[in-house]
């Protein structure tokens, strides 16, 4: 039996490891500065068709502080949906730096541009907080994605407005290799200013890459790096670890493989009958009667998304290792119930 | 004519003037240490039944930045209305020192208890953001006042939760002077940690008096205001306009009087058959066909509120200099268009 | 009798509270957008030969955080004298809005541009803070004064360095009515990216005024000012005071006086063969014996300086209201002792 | 050959690698909740006597920010050394988040309780920042050691004055196995309020692990790290990193090699008449010819440390890998110089 807690339960893919067992008795320049490093970003700007640098972090709310936080003046504020990640789960870490958020509503789990152009429409004055980026995530905090056409859109409306643009990709692999997906990975390096390519989330054993497209937000950055504590002394790790997961398409396989037992997972699902929210990643929701919710809870590490009164609606999520196997075992269990 | 854009176009009340003048020569001892500081302190804390300390500042962005910083850690927010002013017209001013704000929706300008009940329920992870106290207004940022009953029932649920309870009192002698007000002053020492006599908008030069009737949360207090530039080195300025405005009823005598010329304001306007939102201070809010709006805003200074399509709502405030005779002239030229 | 504690103990210079009396019943704009405070940054922008901006504030240390926040990031630092205002006397205002301050040791007082350029050879790698901006104070806080080429000195070195060049004026109308100065107030304007000029300790009842030269640092700097929470409501009290400072001379004659004062005063302690630290300005620094210098800080409200075993430094301040009969006292007084 | 440049170019030390292989298709609880962080915990407790808490992060920087800013507010200060790494190769880390560092001067790269108190009797007013904690690293940034009499000095002198005593212990192994120390781990546990124990430059991947003694201080600590974006989602990396090394005597033994190797070496420099400053730890300062400093630090990654005119100082350390032969290498390299 295997947890559909996270995608985070497991050290790393074995090629990952390997990778580090290979590189143990290397001697390597620290503090990112390393072959394995610029290896890796140099594949990074290559899959993303970016011409901007690339950095290594160690984890998501870090990177997301890290990068919103160089880029404003505190007085100026991110717009965000109200379910983003860095409005709800990092635990005020934005603010705590200094930051405000500008709350708008999702629509499946999406920002739309009207909501900016409302915001705009809003914020003219200087006793309010002035717009500066706009923040998603793809795919979303409730595994929809962005099409082509509506990053575009986005792209757009910040041109205009001069606003920054800023994509969380703690699970980019799982958005850009969904099988509703129709943006290629060369998008990313034009239509925004900056991403980040999540790997804790997809089988590295820690680690973020920070692509940066615009180079005039990337000025002094290591400085900024040190500065916010989070410049690992061997960044090397996360070079060799990303040097790995971007020499062949390892990255994508991982997330495709999650996807589709994730969708074999959601099959299970509608052959019982049961309701699960529209995502077409590896997050998946479902809204059961809450006795049955607490046991699987209880059972497989889910977590608990929304209280419905006499249902609950819960999180499945598959990782690298989850396999169909797993899925026959889980969905039996249910049919049990 | 006479502006009804704000209640601080006006340098200060005769008597607040009158006080500084007599005072002119007097060598006072800097950074609020005086005599006159002391005295004021100590009839505020009379009029209010309060048994802590008052502080004297500059404005009312900077006295709530003060004191909500000073009780929280940076991983802790604050419940407020999303229309509270630290949300909306403080320019990010307590983001930017590190704090987030929790916002819920406001019921009549107003926060209800049940909704920090939904807010405590929701918020139970250190993934989120922790609250940590209430911030109110009263009056309200749209005029409304909070009943004897309301406040105690927020006082409750702060205590119930270990949440601090901190009310904006910009227009806090506005709110205790009207009409539908069934709170004594006297309510204000015990039934939160710590609230604050507006002075720039009811006939001071400048100044706000911060009352912390929690003892624990004064500790190294001028400290925490000298580190957040806030401490006036002619402190007794502030110290003896408010030994004045207490002297005797002169605070609240502003306040009801500018709360009379509203009231008026209102009559004239129900006269005409115009429309104005509920409010029992010294904020008007009338709601009138756009290109008489334009035109009121432009002769009178209002302030646009909200844009409903064919019609706008503009906000009017009468101030301790605004006469009957200012409202009949306005009056009178609204019957006109 | 009376104090020598500070140049801040009485209200204001009876100049300025006419002013004030003449304007009370003006209704402004508020936020200082006002005429008053427009003419008052004409006239400053003229005394100085500046083509900057000039915006009001409440306080020195207010300001000093406000305009070096503004200009750097946060992994940047400012190189100060050890001895200087920000470092010393504000209770870390600085570091608690989070930028690093770099520390040269004073020669008399003052910061030499050799210090810089060691500074400079010194912090060159990312691991340390980034030097971006040289602060100092005229008059400095031992109450001495820059000569026009250490100035000149100073911004040379700034320039070749590529960083700000700050100038704390906080008793700038004492230091350039100096009988020892050789600065024109034209120099101001050019030869530094900011100065502020300060009102407090020159006879207003409040206000500094910031005056930036260096456009591009003065942009949204009205949403900086509010972010901060310094934006005065009522920001045409501190235009009023600087509009009639600088109507005509009275800026510098209220200064040139407290200086001869000064001046008159050292010369009596000369007279008894005590030994004061060289200061052309306001400030006046005697060492003396520690009996005897206690009984002087008890009765004159003098501010200890310097412990030196058997003596004490104890520091005299002249203001606006000082006259030589005061110092004949005080002269009187000590030589009984 | 084999570089000298510092203690961490290489991934890990063969027995912390093998761990983490062991534990590769293990299901863990995230965020260092699991099982290994709870044994490495204990085990780190039981080895310096402490009663606290641990907690795992991923650098030293981080670590120091992290505690300090736990426990001041904006207005105090730690009192550090000069040389001390939070104010010289942190990047201006501390002040960043708001935090003011008052500097001493350092005997022998350490603190002296005299200074302590030196800072007590100047730091007593509310214009100033307030002393509120004490911090040192052992060993120092110099390689020096402190003595159990040198340590229960400062903690003498913390204690009376209310400061919080925190000892960055980044090369904590190496200087609690020094020949030259006296320390007992046990006395970490009860002397200072906290301590922290420094695996990057140890063997490990990464990893610190933070010992909190005095429990007060870690209420709320996990909302702490969160806020501060230093939560690792596969928190037990570090767990199963730190349970090995704790395992049995492997932290003290990689760290007693080191020193061992790098007595080794100084040997090697005495024999040919070069002069090292005195450090019974794993880092070497050499001082010797600028022209064979700069071809030894070309040759051997050293970093240099002062310059001195005609001689420069450079420095080697020694890792868990550094073996005698590569020594022997290095001195028959500089004896033909």
């Amino acid at each position: 039996m295997r947890l559909f807690k996270n995608d985070y339960s497991i050290l790393a893919h074995p090629r990952i490891m390997n990778a580090l067992n290979r590189c143990q008795n290397e001697e390597n320049i620290p503090y990112g500065l390393d072959y394995h490093s610029k290896n890796a970003e140099k594949k990074i700007l290559e899959t993303f068709s970016s011409e901007g640098n690339v950095y290594f972090l160690a984890g998501g709310t870090q990177t997301n502080v890290l990068f919103i936080s160089s880029c404003l003046k505190h007085y100026e504020g991110v717009i965000s949906c109200s379910s983003g990640h860095i409005n709800v789960h990092e635990t005020a870490a934005l603010e705590g730096q200094g930051y405000k958020i500008i709350l708008v509503e999702p629509v499946n789990g999406k920002l739309l541009p009207s909501k900016v152009e409302e915001v705009m429409n809003t914020y003219q004055d200087e006793h309010m907080v002035k717009p500066r980026m706009v923040y998603i995530s793809n795919s979303t905090e409730i595994g929809t994605i962005y099409t082509k056409q509506e990053l575009l859109d986005l792209s757009n409306v910040c041109k205009k407005y001069h606003l920054y643009f800023f994509i969380d990709g703690a699970r980019l692999g799982s958005a850009l290799t969904s099988k509703d997906n129709d943006v290629e990975p060369s998008l990313l390096g034009s239509i925004c200013d900056a991403f980040y390519v999540g790997g804790t989330k997809n089988g590295l054993l820690l680690g973020e890459a920070l692509v940066i497209n615009n180079k005039e937000l990337a000025k002094d950055y290591r400085y900024h790096i040190k500065n916010k504590g989070a410049m690992l002394a061997k960044g090397y790790l996360v070079g060799i670890e990303f040097e790995e997961a971007f020499k062949d398409s390892l990255y994508f396989d991982i997330a495709r493989k999650t996807n589709e037992v994730a969708d074999y997972l959601k099959d299970g699902f509608n052959k019982l009958n049961l309701h699960t929210l529209y995502s077409p990643t590896n997050q998946v929701f479902l809204t059961i009667r809450k006795d049955q919710a607490l046991d699987l809870i209880k059972r497989y590490g889910c977590e608990k998304w929304e209280d419905k009164g006499n249902e609950l609606t819960i999180r499945f999520v598959t990782s690298f290792l989850t396999s169909k196997e797993d899925v026959d075992e889980l969905i039996h269990y249910i049919s049990t119930l």
